[in-house]
């Protein structure tokens, strides 16, 4: 989303879990991984970050304060919303997960949740509650503008839209309702830069709930 | 702090929660109400949106997507962090607030929690755990930086400090460690313009804290 923001070319390499070879050369072994040149970037915050030193066309961030606001929004992503989206989801990421990565995958998810997936995922209705309580200040932001950034979308929005991205791409679940200003925000940012979002393979039920 | 990082004087009129007749004129019955000439503003937020609208210099919000990204701190603030404090400070409140005042305010906070103010504070290691937790992404960002701003304070910061210097003023709960990144950044707001907030009346124990 980020690149597309700045109408920036990019060839995308799929990767798996498990594929760590395939990135070592990133000095670390999670994605995303960014290579512009000889320039190597991983952590979507730091790929985000040197997107707009190295091409301050279309900012991602309008000036440092922005950014700085952005740097909490981003960590209230990571820590509260990503949160409660792994108590819904992670079971599903294990069935999308390719049959080569799955014990990969569960072995070093239940370690760092303490149980088993199942266990963790198991009272849906009770993680789909604090979910949309968790997103109170998410909601009370979009019900006054269209996006993070106000009337245009900025680093603020991708960075809580990878969240939904990541959970439309690996699990059915319905996560918000068609009346939630969430709900709204979403579709905004699935059909922007041509739809990009909206052409990365997602569930089913999701991709219909989107086409209403 | 908002007005003091702009430079401007104002006089300030001391007020209690049952002196509705004095702000009538707002057409409202809460605090802030700011007076500017024939202008009346009440409300944080919309307070802090006038100021800069009528006094550019020195920008609390340092353009349209710092404000936008602040007003999601802001609703953070007022859903997360003001509930995580009410359920410590709430009879706190109430042992501070004037005499004539605390029928009023058990009351018409009674009403609000749904709970006698006793009940609802009663499990204060819980509630002082759970603030813990919900300063999560204010921590993280204050790792980083040395304000929600970044280098220098602004609004973000001004929002977020309000829900801590009401705390401050109404009870004599120590909410933060001495390590925690929150706490130097409180000292930090604490000691701007010359001393503004640390010259409010505190409780002792608070005061003691920030002297160390």
């Amino acid at each position: 989303m980020a690149l597309a923001h700045k109408g920036l070319e990019v060839d995308t390499v799929p990767w798996r879990f498990t594929e760590k070879e395939v990135i070592a050369f990133s000095g670390q072994g999670s994605v995303p991984v960014l290579v512009d040149g000889d320039r190597v970037i991983s952590d979507s915050w730091a790929i985000c970050t040197y997107l707009d030193e190295a091409y301050p066309a279309r900012p991602l961030a309008a000036g440092a304060q922005a950014r700085a606001h952005a740097s909490f929004i981003r960590h209230w992503s990571e820590r509260v919303l990503h949160a409660a989206l792994f108590r819904i989801i992670l079971l599903d990421i294990l069935a999308t997960a390719h049959p080569k990565d799955r014990a990969y995958f569960r072995a070093s998810r239940e370690q760092r949740v303490g149980t088993t997936l199942e266990a963790f995922v198991a009272d849906r209705p009770a993680h789909l509650a604090a979910l949309h309580k968790a997103l109170d200040p998410l909601r009370a932001t979009l019900r006054a503008e269209p996006y993070l950034g106000g009337a245009e979308p900025g680093l603020a929005d991708y960075v809580v839209f990878g969240a939904f991205q990541w959970a439309r791409c690996t699990s059915p679940v319905v996560l918000l309702t068609a009346d939630d200003p969430v709900h709204a925000w979403r579709e905004r940012l699935l059909s922007l830069h041509e739809g990009l979002a909206a052409r990365a393979p997602g569930y089913p039920t999701v991709r219909a709930e989107s086409q209403r």
